[in-house]
């Protein structure tokens, strides 16, 4: 097991109902908030009318701001903040998916600072990689999920897109912890099973990255994983069969969470290659993230892991597929045929081809997953040095 | 699942040199600090040498109270927290096992408000139970294990003696959550065995306990409790055979942390039966709370948990000793058998009597549980409402 520092100050809120609790918990850390969300699910499935009853009664006044797109962009994330700054907001509530959550937190920073999101991921090392600056305050966060995918809800990461430039950047830092996440997993009911079953493959996208490519040694850190990947499996068909199953939706919802919440990647150290190639599909594609691991996940298996690390992938393989095979090498493979089936199962099975992607930008992407995710080297880190021409070769393999 | 709140703020430093950190970490909370811990290991594995080395290298003050016992007594804790008080000492810095921690938060808390701690555990609740003052306050605390047991490192919880009562009480707060928590597994390297395996029998039962009586609809949490119950069991083996093997300390550090950080129990709302009948114990005659929860809990199992939920102790058996058992009964059996082969293993398999205790003492401690543990009524939460009379029956069995 490596060293590590381990910081979890966000305080959650788990349970049906807690919703209503919005108003009572926002209070003691703001009288007036900028209330967060996206165009239209939370007002059609009636989780905003929740927030807001909540909030009213408690005696926090709100201003809505109702407009963030999947794929948050850079310049809907300074329009929020200078709203927020001008209204004497106190507070950033976020309603939504990861969406609504990752913008709170460029909210609350910009709207501290006065100045653009975009001078935060500005800068330059080695004329390829846009440098962190870092983020030391912020607006108080509180985050409100109503979709399991992203585990933002307590976390201090966020995942921010500049559409003139075709980048998704995260930000980080401890001012953006949720000061209080607010997990009710009736609000997640009314998701529909393709947006469940993104998140799905997102939250196993967490758990996988992190046991693949980080040190070998961490058996404590082995067993949650595989058993949060279980549940994933287990309960993502629950949901998408009985939708309003709050077992289904409650265990989703928590793994959600306890899968990027610092305990499964303590101690381990691993890398995240299969986020940095999706980021650039969906900077320039504005697909579902989700979608979009799902879709390169079984190349990147087979090209890099089943060469690199073949007995960590028969481990998933054994643990959590409950593959029998006793050869590592089988064993691994059965692994990502059966991570396969599930794609299948589940209807996240797909091509680059299918969700729009033109086969002429690939080498594009490919280079662009360097640029944006090498922190100024020629390659990505994961079991080995990944190169342009590896992703390329994924993106090649994931097409049709 | 049930709905549950959950918080789990200490920063964890975890690894190899990490305690030569501590001045630096101590000194952005404070200048001068109580150094509490107990009377002599620290100083012969030269933990508390590696410790004022760091304080003084990072210009922070100290005063050494090096008198803390096994069962911390709240007349050391009103000593400490006078020590405290007239040396205007800021933190409590803890280095020890789980009575040096435990103590420190109770010190912390006399420190501030210069009350004893006998206070806060006044009261009386149906004249039967010392009702909890709640601690909003206390002085800032950090810990530095050097024994892997009592999570009491990263939590907010403590449990004191009252040596003229003969009552061990628990205090809990918020303001009890230590600030950080310096976990190095190298200090570990120098427990002698049988604190090793005291320790482990500890942290099994923080697992099993919840596990068995908390709400059966909670599998993520069950999963993540069995995975750690599993590295207990590996590990403490290791730790056995090789006592400065670092993956086994590591594992084992870093697993008593988890086990009672929340998330193993949060969603469940286990109850703590055996730990409430062996506080009896340890409170009228000052044995290794580990050894006191070994030497219970087959008859617990037996008596009580076969009776009432034979799933989930099969579960257990199948899950974590790998049983294959297919009947539950059989299983759950066998599960028992294998859990005393453990014991037996790792050498905390003892009886009653062998500690020292007076079989004419046993219907005392029987009651004494229940009215210490019992919250004001006539029984202890678990699978069912344990009575006086069954908490007897379980010391009788465990008595020779």
């Amino acid at each position: 097991m490596l060293n590590f520092t381990l910081n979890m100050p966000t305080r959650i809120h788990f349970g049906q109902g807690e919703v209503n609790k919005t108003g009572d918990i926002v209070a003691s850390y703001a009288k007036k908030v900028l209330l967060v969300t996206g165009r239209s699910s939370t007002k059609k499935t009636g989780s905003l009318d929740k927030v807001t009853a909540s909030l009213d009664k408690a005696g926090v006044s709100y201003v809505l701001f109702d407009r963030i797109e999947p794929n948050p962009r850079a310049t809907t994330i300074d329009e929020a903040g200078r709203i927020a700054r001008e209204e004497n907001c106190e507070l950033i509530l976020a309603l939504g998916g990861g969406s609504a959550m990752d913008a709170a937190k460029a909210i609350a920073t910009v709207a501290l600072s006065g100045r653009p999101i975009h001078e935060y991921i500005r800068g330059s090392k080695a004329g390829k990689w846009k440098e962190l600056l870092p983020i030391k305050e912020a607006l108080p966060i509180i985050t409100i999920p109503t979709l399991a995918a992203t585990g933002s809800e307590a976390n201090s990461g966020a995942v921010i897109t500049n559409w003139e430039t075709k980048e998704k950047s995260g930000i980080t830092g401890p001012a953006l912890f949720p000061k209080a996440a607010i997990l009710d997993p009736e609000l997640t009911y009314t998701v529909p099973a393709n947006y469940t079953a993104d998140g799905a493959a997102d939250m196993f996208t967490h758990l996988y990255e992190g046991y693949m490519t980080g040190d070998e040694h961490a058996n404590v850190q082995d067993e949650l994983t595989e058993g949060l990947m279980r549940n994933v499996l287990i309960y993502t068909k629950k949901a998408l069969d009985e939708p309003e199953n709050y077992e289904a939706r409650s265990h989703l919802l928590w793994t959600s969470t306890l899968a990027l919440i610092g305990i499964a990647n303590a101690g381990r150290g691993g890398a995240f290659p299969v986020h940095a190639m999706e980021h650039t599909l969906s900077a320039h594609y504005d697909i579902s993230h989700g979608r979009g691991l799902a879709i390169i996940t079984p190349a990147y298996l087979e090209q890099i892991v089943l060469k690199d690390r073949p007995h960590r992938l028969a481990r998933l393989a054994r643990n959590v597929f409950r593959v029998t095979e006793d050869n590592d090498i089988l064993a691994a493979k059965a692994g990502i045929n059966a991570l396969v089936d599930w794609y299948k199962e589940i209807g996240v099975y797909d091509t680059l081809q299918n969700v729009g992607i033109k086969r002429e930008d690939l080498r594009l992407m490919a280079d662009e997953t360097i640029r944006v995710g090498g922190n100024g080297t020629d390659t990505l880190v994961g079991t080995h040095n990944i190169t342009a021409d590896e992703v390329l070769s994924i993106f090649e393999a994931s097409y049709e």
